[in-house]
């Protein structure tokens, strides 16, 4: 038996007005068998870097044939281009405005398609809501079997809009990096730009964040802590993250997104490490 | 193939309660195959009015056949009535309370009935939650199959309440009307209550808002104007908007909901136009 | 023919990031029939009462063989074990740590199982995310069909994790008992630990909450006192709700989780009620 098509959705529209409901019935409209899966829409406004992590760190949890809707277009009712891919096993819509970087890395061959075609956007689309008029449409009519060809014409993605991610740089002292806090979530976590790959030489790797703090040890998790104390860990989105075991990181630490961090090997630390 | 229903809600619960999962449990338990939508749950406690906006820039969105169950309830247990209405395409669930006002502005030939039927209630309705025990039986057994005169006596919507709509007056020069802001969203955009039908004689219409603020042309998108400049245009709901490109307007310009803004022939403003 | 299965979710995961569409995305992997509902996201960061009190509420109106995932886990990556059970018509997913307690107390006969076997969790599950890598999967698989028996060893849930759940105590004069506020819901509304039960003898019971406020007769519904006065009732939940007609009761009385009130036949308050 076919099984249904997922739709799964990012914008940074909030759920505190029908935004995200009207785009949901415009997809109902179209394609009523369609599975919808919010993936977040508490993206920050208009940060479309933001949006590249979480849907770099969320694809590979969804089934085959998933179309990921992406909608944080500061661009919107301008030039930019509004664009379909296929990448790998997945399908992405999404303004042409660098959210799909991490995709277009990750699969440089991927298909795609500038979505021009009117027929399947809604007619007299508005110059401020491209997700509903124009994105989710797209969507539900890829998802009810509409080839990507159709859509419009073919784009190299080498050509598509790229934005800068986050990046590490090596320390002076040739020990270890620079990195920043990419995220913050709903428990105070911080995530950093330092990937788990980057501890594969086993050396006593410590993390340092804030100007005051002494340097945390790697753990496995929370409960290696004691209440209140902080840990670095790898997070589940594959980042070293810190924390504070059943509180929250960013408030107490006073640290937030963009805020600088360092890994650095522990022996060439000032200070002793903790946890 | 039959397609399966949609039930669309909106409430004032907000979803940090179990509420909209309880209801949406109900429905499951009523009609496994709807699909249901949520519109919104974060009208403000008891705004009858933001809700009856929301619904009506929402409903042309849905398919055709969609229940709307609009649960804002000030009076929940007092002798206002619950009614069940096929309007258009729709049908629409709400307490009689004026929710339904711009609906039957839109078909004053609504079919309505009292949801009186014990039979598609919970067994001992609560007197503070019939968003569970009376409105969401109500829709899941309409999705179901019973027809809308199963649930109660018929009653003439020109006898339903209705509510004060937004409203603009003429200015006193002839030139352009008096309106309020009647929604922020959540990017602290502001909608008017001016229509865009109101700009329909191509004249040089320009918005005010505020009082210390120039007034502003309209444009087409937030493109038009530079990072941070405030701009008017047409909503994608159809009515006039004011922002502040890639900035919050509502924090910005200190202004929100039933605040004063006034839409007026550009020849006739004292103050130049900006945007 | 045979009904989808229902999925009912419970974390305290919030909905700002992407945890909680990534669960939906390991669902429609494992089971894309599933009907996955939201009971909430929002429960207080590792508070397992409050989630235990949400679940216990809810059940009764979700379908028989719905599967519940509570995911509120303080000791995610340490020894506590992760366990599915089948209560009643129910199955519950959840860690072991005391958020089932009501469910075993309503059903001390329940069947449970640890949750150990690796064919039916994510490869390399993470130390600090079991939420996606073991207990929506394990839901998955249940909801498509594989045995409780085969998911680990059998677990005598006398054994299981228990909580303190809300207490209530005599008071001294006989009349009464001292209780505390559960939960304060979006409206603001006090939950009490006081059940409806409780009034069956038919006395003048009354409720007092904070240290000045008047004792509040019981009545049925908020239109029995004027806009913006307080009053007591049984709420949608079972218990004696405290609230404000058309306000916020927790901000209004300063009064919140934990607080104490106390539930007393009238006749024996000092001070005469209200409401």
């Amino acid at each position: 038996m076919l099984q249904p098509p997922v739709i799964a959705l990012m914008t940074d529209f909030g759920l505190e007005d029908a935004f995200v409901g009207v785009m949901k019935g415009v997809i109902a409209t179209i394609c009523r068998e369609a599975r919808v899966i919010d993936l977040t829409h508490a993206i920050s406004p208009q940060n479309v870097r933001q949006a590249a992590f979480h849907l770099d760190r969320s694809i590979a949890y969804f089934p085959d044939g998933t179309i990921f809707v992406s909608v944080i277009d500061p661009g919107v009712g301008t030039a930019r281009r509004a664009i379909g891919v296929q990448a790998g096993p997945y399908f992405f819509i999404a303004p042409d405005n660098g959210l799909l970087t991490t995709i277009f890395k990750r699969w440089p061959e991927a298909k795609c398609h500038e979505l021009t075609n009117a027929n399947y956007q809604l007619a007299n689309p508005s110059a401020t809501f491209h997700g509903r008029d124009l994105f989710t449409p797209a969507a539900a009519h890829l998802a009810a079997g509409v080839p990507l060809e159709a859509f419009g014409p073919a784009i190299n993605v080498a050509e598509c809009a790229r934005i800068e991610l986050w990046q590490n740089t090596p320390l002076d002292n040739g020990n270890g990096w620079q990195g920043e806090v990419i995220a913050t979530d709903h428990f105070g976590n911080l995530i950093t730009s330092f990937e788990a790959g980057m501890l594969a030489d086993g050396s006593n790797w410590q993390v340092t964040v804030g100007n005051s703090a002494p340097p945390l040890r790697i753990v496995r998790t929370y409960g290696e802590v004691e209440q209140g104390k902080p840990l670095a860990y790898i997070g589940s989105s594959g980042m070293i993250e810190i924390a504070i075991r059943n509180g929250n990181a960013s408030a107490k630490l006073g640290v937030g997104d963009g805020d600088v961090v360092e890994l650095c090997r522990g022996e060439f630390h000032a200070r002793p490490a903790v946890g």
